[in-house]
């Protein structure tokens, strides 16, 4: 089972880090340190679990892989520069991402800001361009999901609220994720959707999957957070947040509790995929392993 | 002459001003801090220059408001995020900003780089609204224009050589400059032109006037620089370039034949748009109210 939805994992990495390769900027001229820093960050390695999501909703629906995987590579320069910025002194404060200097560390601080940036101005380049989709309404609904789940609504006010540290009950934390995290892994649904021209039934169970499992994905890291491996993770864990004086869902619940809403949100997020068969065997079987991180 | 261009770029900037007022996010909810920074950034004290020229293009060519004011208004937050990124300590470390304290003095440095990065966000989110154009395809050209003039080729590009201090001749600062302020002053055209679907002999000289206004206005920024009055400026001058060893114009030219180049960058901008009679009168009479900076 999971040994093919591994592989279809790194089967979507591979098309996204190749097609991102070729749509972001060279690394040349007197800005070669900027787009470098962007080529860094975006194309060093990565699980490329909103691609993987984004390409297996777009097969339920016999989508045509060239507009999906246009529409990935904008989401993931959207992730991308939120790492960036994310890890900045002024923020996170992390001097290591996936087992590499954060970009404020390989290169310089205003530099990373200056990449953020860039990243994000390139996921709505590469979204708006003719090559997306022929249908400009559909290129524009797709540049607009982006934008509102990047947004204050969306994964900036999500990280704003994160950053305040107001949150202190569980209603509220979960506010807060469905966010910061939530709103983008929900993207990954919601751009082959519009490419797909998907009804309102079709859209809701896939939508419910979303939001299950990202809420799961959460608080998983969350727990990573207090049993989190230095090695395993590439970069400083053990209780971060707790020691930032952070409410998150293993403060709140605790680490059984904690561990047993997981499996619960995953039951639950496998469930609403019943509905599509064997079309949704794929999505429900990765679960499981977008839930273990030790992959 | 002056007293009506004065007049026509004050009322651009409370049309903008009232529009951006509207459309960028309320201030409430738990990511309040957020949005709150936003509306200082955007919604404070400015000359809304990029507004006024793009709005009295869409006059030339009788276009209707609402499209190119929407167009303005996403311009608009784009700058706006550039300057509060450009205040940051790690960049140009600036405590004021038009006699105001900056965003990451007034919040702080993390709620400044979300306030950035959430104001891009809204540029896109607003341009490729319906609202802003019936037709997609209109919509998503403004769109990828603007994400073009913003980002490693643009903008954030042109912010980057500057901040490398690499440039040491009058073509390298031109490029620099052509990038880090006359990409989006050229857009201030381009997207009314986008909206009127104008003709390669109608573009072009409106391009031209928009290159040599956007360098001029550059070379009266490096005049100001080192001979630039505290108290009119609103923030710290007296040859801050200078000081850090930046080359620009004025340190390579002397401050004479920087007045000169200024001289003759206006009368060939105004010379550009000759050909467009009375229609063109505003944006030629508008050169000396744009370069005179103590407006």
């Amino acid at each position: 089972m999971s040994a093919s939805v591994a592989q279809r994992v790194a089967e979507a990495a591979d098309l996204v880090t190749v097609a991102l390769d070729a749509l972001l900027p060279r690394a040349d001229g007197p800005e070669q340190r900027l787009t470098e820093a962007m080529r860094y960050a975006a194309l060093g390695p990565g699980k490329r679990l909103r691609p993987f999501f984004a390409l297996e909703t777009a097969r339920m629906f016999d989508l045509e892989e060239r507009p999906v995987l246009r529409a990935a590579c904008a989401l993931e320069c959207i992730h991308a520069y939120s790492l960036v910025h994310d890890d900045l002194p002024a923020l996170d404060d992390d001097d290591l991402r996936r087992g590499r200097l954060t970009v404020h560390k390989a290169y310089d601080e205003a530099t990373a800001v200056l990449t953020g940036d860039a990243l994000q101005s390139a996921a709505f380049e590469i979204m708006a361009h003719p090559d997306t989709h022929s249908d400009g309404a559909v290129r524009s609904e797709l540049v607009r999901k982006l934008a509102v789940a990047s947004g204050a609504r969306g994964m900036a006010g999500g990280q704003m609220i994160d950053l305040l540290g107001v949150t202190d009950d569980l209603g509220a934390v979960a506010r807060m994720q469905r966010m910061k995290t939530g709103a983008l892994i929900a993207c990954a649904f919601e751009l082959p959707l519009i490419l797909a021209h998907a009804s309102e039934a079709e859209r809701q169970p896939l939508m419910a999957f979303a939001q299950d499992l990202g809420l799961a994905y959460q608080i998983v890291d969350d727990l990573l957070d207090v049993e989190g491996d230095d090695d395993l993770l590439g970069k400083a864990a053990g209780g971060k947040d707790a020691a930032r004086g952070k409410v998150n869902y293993v403060t709140l619940l605790g680490v059984e509790q904690a561990n047993e809403r997981v499996a619960l949100l995953a039951h639950q997020a496998r469930a609403h995929l019943e509905i599509w068969g064997e079309r949704g065997k794929i999505l429900r079987d990765s679960v499981d392993f977008v839930l273990d991180r030790r992959n």
